[in-house]
């Protein structure tokens, strides 16, 4: 690991950072720090290390094993307090953060006093203060805590934020309690998580990524360190962490979750909406959040917002028809990924309540260029402004991102020609869908299991959702990375350079991968994300069963 | 009269518009053509013509006295045949375009022939084939109806459609039948309508524009030439027209009813979003009309469109809370809209069932700077490409709506900048209506009754809504322009140049008003359309009660 980059700047960003990070370090008590005999040799999979290490005890350990929906039941029957909840998770989280870099900021005893007086308040009033009361939420670093360290991915935006934004602050008024806020890559515009913090690591695997732009939160959730996160995604940034981290994450259609203040540098952008949604370990969890978030109305506060409602549709009476596409017609996923569709379709296509259909990608490709071209309408000049105001030197996926071949400055016809294209695409992949009558589609997460640092660059599978603004959630398969069983074909015909490109990755060392969860991705078409939940709960059932 | 500007342009302009128009004109049958006698001496305020021409029947009369409402009722229960239908609505068009120039297209032939196979139907199944079954639709020209011509706006974007928008194609399904297109102005961007095809003038009072764009539809339903139309609005075009012709318009919030493929020259233009909605002659009619379209679920066909239930709530068990905006702080309206609104003040004031509070506008200017902003992100280049490809020349209208001083050309980042602008005044204006607490707005629907042609350039009344996204209905007061007790004050202390400007397009002359139907218009927050259908059918009847 010691090739892997640093991130890098001018004297005045060297010296910034260094003191960015002597806070975030020093915020973590020395009664939490792993000892040194733990440091000097811990494996590449990291999770089981809070169990051994000593830190927590065993009635703690066992808190963090809880999912947020029974951590609310739990507090809202008065079998656990708010303070021994976010006690816990908290202290996992240190722990978590020693071994995978997943922090930005660090404030368990501001967690500890929410905590207490909602404990005070269940005690006074006899009840919760709402449907999360006491629940510890992690929150992605550009979502502002009032009093807390917030930045957009870049040293030149960190601030200390005046006020919480509307998720934070709903979140807060439905009884949740924070406790950490957690990294994101540079301008946070990656499937990794680097940035002048550090560089995030998959507890799965230290040789991986834990995925991004979510992949703080992605790794202290596998870590265990919270049951339930906030990331956001405009690309990926929700699921791909989530996949690779072996957790639950949902992409919810664009608009009708809160991310109005989320610290951020393209406000105005209108091409591809970003979403917002909760990483968190069942499936349950993401009705949980979402339905939470939904009965506050959130769209009579920010006028952006469409209202939705969350419920789940009773799929009992009816036959569920699930398309599965096996891969994306230009990029076929490593073997491991590929391995976990075929066993659920084999699974899927015995079960008696459901109808499985193929499902071919339509103009993936297209649709992936058009949401690249969108991404950086400026042609990237503002990310590059936002590193030159801080001294910051562009990082490897930074510069391929904003160097990529349809990116480019648009003019203001150039701008409406290509949301016309985009409208168009959208309406041709409605048709599409429509024509094939699918509920839900049945798909890979990414172009394999978490990447190797630096090496994620194919973000399609995700975001041509994110473009097309369809719903997407991801699951664990239980399944994991095998080099033993996922062997590499003696010879691949690729489908085309990128492809090959991809498929090299995986096949000039499958052992790198080892132990990396497999997770798969199920979408349905926009608007359709209580349908989306419905359905993941009988297919999940199916292909773990 | 003489002294109105022409369309002109180039030879080849020249040639084909005469072309154009003797296609439109030949369209009309000798047997419908108003006698010599009534074209040589007609009066200013043409609405009683029909009824003395003697080309119409008495039972044909009766019918186009009706509502869309009822005719679908009296079709429904076959005390009517949609061929009896279509053909006095289309006897009538004719006449109402003879006095008028209301429309570009006249088709009663096939609206008969598709009348015929509806009363087949009805005849054969013993039930009707959709909710608009026998109903005619007048259609505005940008909406391409198959086989039928349309344009939009320019007569180089005209064509004769290959196929129905989805506008058309579901009202068909519906059961509507069309027989006429209607004019709107130049490039569809005033508050009249003046186009290639000529100049549509208020039936009310020739004098007077019917407004616009959708001022063909105001002119034809305001003459009884059709019952109910479809307009679009993105900056008051069919809340004007509605307005200043005396009928009901509804300005639905935005992407919830579909205008798919309806002709355009802007495509992907995302600032502020076209709305499309009915222009009719009942309060009733506009809830007929949306709450049909949305049983279609068009949102499934359009993947832009956000579904919408249009139901009315009951408002029999709460106090209604209406705002009184009598001026927008820039520009007061005329004196009879002024003494309508205070008319209406004072009834609503005296009503047990609702509360009155004054709302003052909030910063109404700022908005509207940015809305025609947006309207022209490229500096009008498209719009002046559009005149020279058709070797046509500007109108008065277009030359001040394309020269206005906040228009330029944006690159990407001021296209940002300026979305990121609307959408900081949506929030702000939110929490300003939010901490008000209305439940509705009555306000002016423009800053007088219909104007004198090409005089049409405070726009701040209706496009401050289409900035924020805010359905608007408009309603007739039953009042009209009175000169002896609409009096000019005998001094004027204008809040500013904007408002002297208008103040003496009235106080110059009231006399030239004389007859031109009050309106107002009801408000709602996004999302409120059904709050807003209901609340009118409240305060209308307070208001003419």
């Amino acid at each position: 690991m010691a090739s892997l980059t640093i991130p890098t700047g001018d004297t005045t960003y060297t010296e910034k950072v260094q003191a960015v990070k002597i806070r975030l370090e020093s915020s973590i008590p020395a009664s939490l720090r792993l000892s040194s005999s733990i440091l000097a040799d811990f494996p590449l999979d990291v999770t089981g290390i809070p169990q051994l290490c000593g830190l927590l005890t065993s009635s703690e350990l066992a808190i963090t094993e809880l999912d947020a929906t029974t951590v609310c039941k739990r507090i809202a029957e008065g079998n656990l307090s708010a303070v021994e909840v976010v006690t816990a998770f908290g202290k996992r989280a240190a722990v978590a953060h020693q071994l995978t870099q997943c922090l930005t900021d660090y404030f368990l005893d501001e967690g500890i006093a929410q905590a207490q007086e909602l404990d005070e308040y269940y005690k006074r009033e006899g009840k919760v203060i709402g449907p999360l009361h006491g629940l510890p939420v992690s929150i992605k670093d550009h979502m502002p805590i009032k009093g807390r360290w917030g930045s957009g991915g870049f040293l030149s935006n960190l601030e200390l934020s005046k006020e919480d934004c509307d998720m934070t602050a709903i979140l807060r008024q439905l009884g949740a309690v924070f406790y950490v806020k957690t990294n994101q890559p540079q301008g946070i515009f990656a499937l990794e998580s680097t940035s002048f913090y550090g560089r995030t690591l998959n507890p799965h695997n230290l040789h991986l990524t834990p995925g991004g732009s979510s992949g703080g939160e992605g790794a202290l959730i596998a870590m265990k360190g919270s049951c339930i996160g906030v990331g956001s995604d405009v690309g990926g940034s929700i699921r791909a962490p989530s996949a690779h981290c072996g957790i639950y994450g949902i992409c919810p259609t664009a608009l009708t979750m809160p991310t109005h203040d989320y610290i951020w540098y393209q406000n105005g952008q209108d091409g591809v909406h970003l979403s917002t949604g909760p990483m968190c370990r069942s499936a349950q969890d993401m009705a949980t959040f979402l339905q939470a978030l939904a009965s506050t109305e959130p769209h009579l506060l920010d006028p952006k917002l469409i209202p939705l409602s969350f419920d789940l549709p009773d799929l009992s009476q009816r036959k569920l028809r699930v398309g599965i596409m096996t891969h994306d017609q230009t990029v076929v996923p490593h073997p491991p990924t590929s391995r976990a569709l075929q066993l659920a379709r084999e699974k899927l296509s015995a079960a008696p309540n459901l109808e499985v259909v193929d499902y071919q990608a339509y103009d993936h490709a297209v649709g992936y260029a058009l949401a690249h071209e969108m991404y950086m309408e400026d042609g990237g000049k503002t990310f590059r402004r936002m590193l030159k105001e801080g001294g910051e030197d562009i990082l490897p996926l930074g510069g391929w991102v904003t160097g990529l071949q349809p990116i480019k400055d648009h003019d203001a016809i150039e701008m409406w020609q290509l949301h016309d294209k985009r409208d168009s695409f959208r309406r041709a992949y409605s048709d599409y869908w429509n024509k094939i009558g699918c509920d839900v589609v049945l798909c890979p997460p990414f172009a394999g299991t978490a990447s190797r640092h630096d090496t994620a660059k194919y973000w399609s599978y995700t975001a041509i959702w994110n473009l097309l603004d369809y719903p997407g959630a991801v699951f664990p398969t239980g399944l994991k990375v095998d080099p033993a069983i996922d062997e590499v074909p003696p010879s691949y015909a690729a489908l085309g350079d990128k492809d090959l490109e991809n498929y090299k990755l995986y096949a000039d060392d499958p052992s790198v991968f080892k132990g990396a969860p497999i997770s798969l991705q199920l979408v349905a078409k926009r608007f359709n994300d209580g349908l989306l939940l419905a359905a993941l709960n009988v297919i999940e059932g199916i292909v773990k069963g």
